[in-house]
């Protein structure tokens, strides 16, 4: 498959890079310091990008988002500004690559986003993630009906990264770090299976 | 209970406000249209409303917002504006009130947000509303165990009135709708009672 992965210079996006190409399929990967680049927490990079992709080769069977970054502050240092970033890099940022990019998918290809564990399981300082991570998989669970020609979205959503586990773990106490190719392979999942509409967890 | 009521102006606001008052409770109601106003789909609106009560005498032992509309629109036709609108409204806005609220509340007092069936049910053209909703219910099952106090925060998500049926029912296929009174009851659970992180589900 032809497949346009959204922030592969990440742990999970070069990890789901990685299997990607060992699974044969061609990926073009790209991020905020890729050229052309593409930055999900600035929607002028979305339309901007995707603008310059209309053209007719530019036409995919997947498109992939593992990127998005939300502020992690105990809920009393949460500023309406904190919310909106997280929202905008987050879930914003998200849906308007599913937006832009379903033009540009082959009939019944697909659509994966990226949620997490917070937007289930509370910790002490994911309060704007939860929102961020529940708002991206509100959005999935509706566009997945509401797609044209066979398209399905689904979002994977991981909890802490076992490469992350020393920065994250005094804020996930108790969590089970799962490593970035167990979400990878979430992402295999979503792209050559048949679901859609679902959250996948990893955790 | 002394009880602020944000948005006691709407359909379900106003079937709030009438059940308290019905149960003996004080509340002050407020709305884009009250003096002083509030409207939650502005920030500034939020923080100003806010700034002027921080005084001892505005002590409330509950904090209810029933406010909040979103656009609803097919997938295709809805803009990265429309869902930024939708978050605005709905989840910035009430998370604002909740954040802005806590530090005027009673040891152990409660806050309840609004949310919608369509968190969790999809209709053809309730994709923004889906994000908006779920955003506010991450936040109220994230911020539950963060809270300061004794605090307690939920949310009543209420499935199509039967007040707004006639314009509604097009866009909510086979739903059954429910009386404004019936929500009602669900913030008087989530006010009296003793629940918190939860979906109070009126569907």
């Amino acid at each position: 498959m032809r497949v346009l992965l959204v922030g592969n210079s990440g742990t999970v996006g070069s990890a789901v890079e990685s299997l990607l190409l060992q699974r044969g399929h061609q990926v073009t990967g790209v991020s905020r310091t890729s050229s052309p680049a593409l930055d999900t927490s600035d929607l002028r990079s979305v339309s901007s990008f995707f603008a310059e992709r209309s053209s007719a080769e530019n036409r995919y069977d997947a498109v992939v988002v593992a990127a998005g970054g939300t502020p992690f502050k105990a809920l009393a240092e949460l500023s309406a500004e904190d919310f909106g970033q997280a929202l905008n890099a987050k879930a914003l940022g998200q849906i308007a690559v599913a937006q832009a990019a379903t033009p540009l998918l082959s009939d019944g290809g697909s659509i994966t986003l990226i949620s997490g564990v917070l937007s289930e399981i509370p910790v002490p300082t994911g309060t704007a993630a939860s929102v961020a991570n529940a708002a991206v998989e509100g959005f999935v669970r509706n566009a997945a009906g509401a797609l044209p020609r066979g398209l399905r979205i689904n979002a994977v959503s991981p909890t802490v990264l076992q490469e992350s586990w020393e920065a994250y773990a005094p804020a996930f106490p108790g969590a089970v770090p799962v490593p970035a190719s167990a979400v990878a392979n979430a992402f295999i999942r979503s792209i050559e299976g048949i679901e859609t509409g679902q959250v996948i967890k990893v955790w």
